[in-house]
């Protein structure tokens, strides 16, 4: 097995994933897109920008969109309490990892940094909160999406990615080995209790492959489907709908406006224990992509969202999955 | 529109198909299939047969298999009463086509004959009823299929196909039509009050395309993938799930162990007004066959079931569907 | 079994329920509760009406509701074509029951009649036909409601509403009796080949009990009650969700701002066979009116909506159901 | 607000509920119920006991049913490691708490104490893992449950409960308040995430009302009540199905053959966030119990599972929640 040993005490504790900003060209079809089409709500928004929550979520925002070119500009965490963000800021000098003190709207103390192969991430501990809204159903409409759930990064060396992550206490669910070479292919890794908050995917990187969002349940999933493919957006529909072998969610994978990838995500289970075993999945199994036996499209394993400021890198790994004809 | 008057007042009454007879290699293999996967009850069976019936049916079968080759023998229907096997009778014999009546265990009288292209069909009034069994919910695994819905059929002239089964009071509720010809490259066509009983689609035919039976709800053709995917039936999932934009049904398409293919079927809508208008496709768009954009896989346009002594014919019509690359 | 044989040749050919007029008071109250909530569409509406569809169907409206007294108008129902209204004058003629040829915008001619206790039924032939919506998702909100289902009335002598519907071709489905007298406390009659059309049950009457709309599946009902109860609707929740024993539906009953009765209803099953099998039911079986046990608050036996100038009687049967305490 | 100040840095780390052990009078009918039914797994048994787990769970047993008396004896969680169940020790010692240190089957090391009103609680760090199943689709069956979700007892000072069980780092997500009071009448606290582990409800206790399994949609609780309903388990269903206002969850209550309850448990939601806000309902508000207004029956107040060797007492608030009549 080639994952490195969970670090079940590690140096800050990162509660879950947060929020993503991703720069748009258009931000009212990116409204139209992610407010009426996949029912986020828009809790602030200015000139350039549109912040979003999904129905569950009491934070200020979990999607920040601002006009600009279709970059990743950061991959944002919260902490437990303002003593993490200064235990992490004391790893971080410890590691010779860059980072920065940054102000960010509707939240506290912000620290940035990025990960060895330059993905941007953002640590804070407290941001504005907002009213409950889950029990307003008058505001549920189109995709209905509950709650901003993972990232899933192209890493150009997913072994090395883990180590990272792992490091800070991400504790690996399921992972995607290539037997020949026995070095990791993909990888998901969780902080929340689910079966992830990131994962990593081998390819040219680093770059964002895909923000995913919580529906209940897989009718949530058809009834999207119905409305993109009735309303416009029939083209925004890349992959799915389907089961995944790995986590063992149904998924539909779409493209917003820009082309950022957002995964609409159901299902899912709880890996809280601290001795929750993997599962290893064999690169050549084609059920780890999609249970019911599907390839997905070459565009799903190539395009995505580049980090602002970051060039990728060719994998180092050249094993490659199956693929749609 | 290259559609014939719709025959308001026909010559006998169909009330709804009934059941099909397949020739099956391994008879423990393809109980495995219908009944242990797909949930299909098991009313009768013999060395060389099963006869089976799904959830909702009083009918005492719906699908007969028989040891034998891999082909169909006919296509059967439920006619409204003894009276209007005497007149199909009558009728067939004025249109010069051959008849003959035929035994059929748990039926009464059989009346067998085969339309222009060859498609043979049965008509019978009365079949052995059976007890209730839609609220013994012991019985609901698998596929939990409640019943059949309806056939269809590959046809060497989709036009000629629709003359012939209007003429004995089938309604057309959608169709495609080929533009630049003019021509019907695809029609669906009911008598019980739901999309169809009976579709014919362009291509080397006669053969039967599939056999489809209904289910309550996307969750149920969910639940059967996974499933088949995880009990050895994954290299039986050929295409779905998907939305088809003609007659709006989520649907799954599946191969029994011999090839037969099975689809499984969800959502229709109520046509039994004599004025409901008929709906147009364009062959050109694909939304027609999937809303949700995919295209189906070229053994789906190709691959069929013969029926027994007949020899398929090309299609007179060349032009082709998308089909996934 | 107390029920009269059906006819398998009725007179004229009723096809199937088609729309109900309600008196309101309040049309903005009505269009808040019909359109905005239950999601039914509007096609016309003046000073003192509104036509609503719903989202499956093509004649012009299945609602009427016009300003005036919380009264039903008539319940009606399409025939096959215009000589089935010609032979029902004549029926209702040789059988010394009172009619009227009567005006009604966007149909055809309207036959007016009553049955023997006074229930209100016009029948006509052909309604202004409108565009498919079906697909139009973006239409689709609140309860999503796809076509209107049947109706329910109380009847003060059941055997004899069941005697008169069935002489015009109503086929019997289920039904209850009261074992000690012989007598039928309630049944489920059909014609558009699903458990009913029209059903009636004892009491004082002739009322109308409730009119139903079909919806696609138990999650559309379950977020049609997260909506009403967290958008003032909660009074108008009656009873349910529930199955019933009897039709095997899934059921919700809410009450509009007039209290006129409407039932959500999913599943179903076909009875298109002219063979098909009542299924009886004893009046004392709870399972009867919830096949998981409890049984229905009393103002769900005892109210209804009258019908315009039809004074109910008491029913002659004094047998009483299971009522909630 | 009468709620304690969470404890955010708990005496030692309490991960997840894990099982409870119940009495059962007989093996084969509890057998019938929890497995051929429920649809959990049985992992290991013997002559006088069973243990059982949920579809998606690791460890060992969620449910261990021993021939007995109707009692429970004792509520289990999982602690993090070897090392916070010292720290237990060390904490309960301090605060005057009795302990013993006891063996359990299947399991590592285990702490056995009480709560300040007796409910009998173990902490063990580790239990033998089993391999996943949950893609093992053909043994879903009936209820389909995924995992236990939570306990609820009944407490007799429902304020000094929750003092209690914050104190070892149980954080409070949502609660019912007495407002003439100012007490506490309920409240739902949560250790791994979601809505609750652990809740309490005012009444003669400490007895525990009902443990609670998740299932993934409203449709598996519909199919467990079909099931249950034409199966011989009528009477085993007390309540539901519904929306509960409090956790927003859809649920279904039924009992064992012992009367022991179950809750079946659809829906919550994730609140993992150190600074996620209790929601406060009022005693008085119907919603809270379920969102559509019907309110429960008695016996879901007044009915619980005894703990061995402990004597309920009556609650000290008087105040009294809407009962169905």
């Amino acid at each position: 097995m080639p994952l490195p040993e969970p670090t079940l005490y590690p140096p800050f504790n990162v509660v879950r994933l947060s929020h993503v900003e991703l720069g748009v060209s258009d931000l009212a079809a990116s409204r139209a897109f992610y407010a009426d089409t996949l029912g986020l709500q828009v809790t602030a928004e200015g000139s350039d920008y549109l912040m979003l929550r999904a129905l569950e979520e009491r934070g200020h925002h979990s999607l920040v969109l601002r006009k600009g070119k279709p970059e990743a500009q950061a991959l944002s965490f919260k902490v437990y309490d303002e003593a993490d963000l200064d235990r992490a800021a004391d790893w971080l000098a410890d590691q010779g990892r860059p980072f920065t003190w940054v102000e960010r709207p509707h939240q506290g103390r912000t620290l940035r940094s990025s990960d060895p192969h330059g993905v941007p991430f953002e640590l804070y501990a407290r941001m504005e909160r907002l009213a409950p809204i889950h029990q307003n159903y008058a505001l549920y409409r189109g995709g209905r999406l509950l709650r901003i759930d993972h990232f899933n990064c192209f890493s150009p060396d997913v072994d090395a990615s883990v180590a990272f992550w792992s490091s800070i206490g991400f504790r690996v669910t399921e992972y995607t080995e290539d037997e020949a070479s026995g070095r990791l292919w993909a990888a998901w890794l969780h902080r929340k209790g689910g079966v992830h908050d990131m994962a990593f995917t081998n390819g040219l990187g680093p770059r964002l492959h895909h923000t995913a969002f919580w529906v209940a349940s897989p009718l949530h999933v058809i009834e999207l489907l119905d409305l993109m493919s009735t309303t416009g957006w029939l083209a925004q529909i890349e992959r799915g709908p389907g089961r995944h072998g790995i986590s063992n969610a149904f998924f539909l994978y779409i493209r917003d406006p820009d082309g950022h990838r957002i995964e609409i995500y159901s299902s899912d289970y709880l890996t809280v224990d601290p001795d929750h075993e993997p599962i290893r999945w064999d690169l050549k199994d084609p059920q780890r992509q999609t249970l019911w036996g599907a390839p997905a499209p070459r565009s799903w394993f190539e395009e995505g969202t580049r980090f602002h400021g970051v060039e990728p890198r060719p994998a180092t790994l050249s094993a490659q999955p199956i693929v749609a004809p």
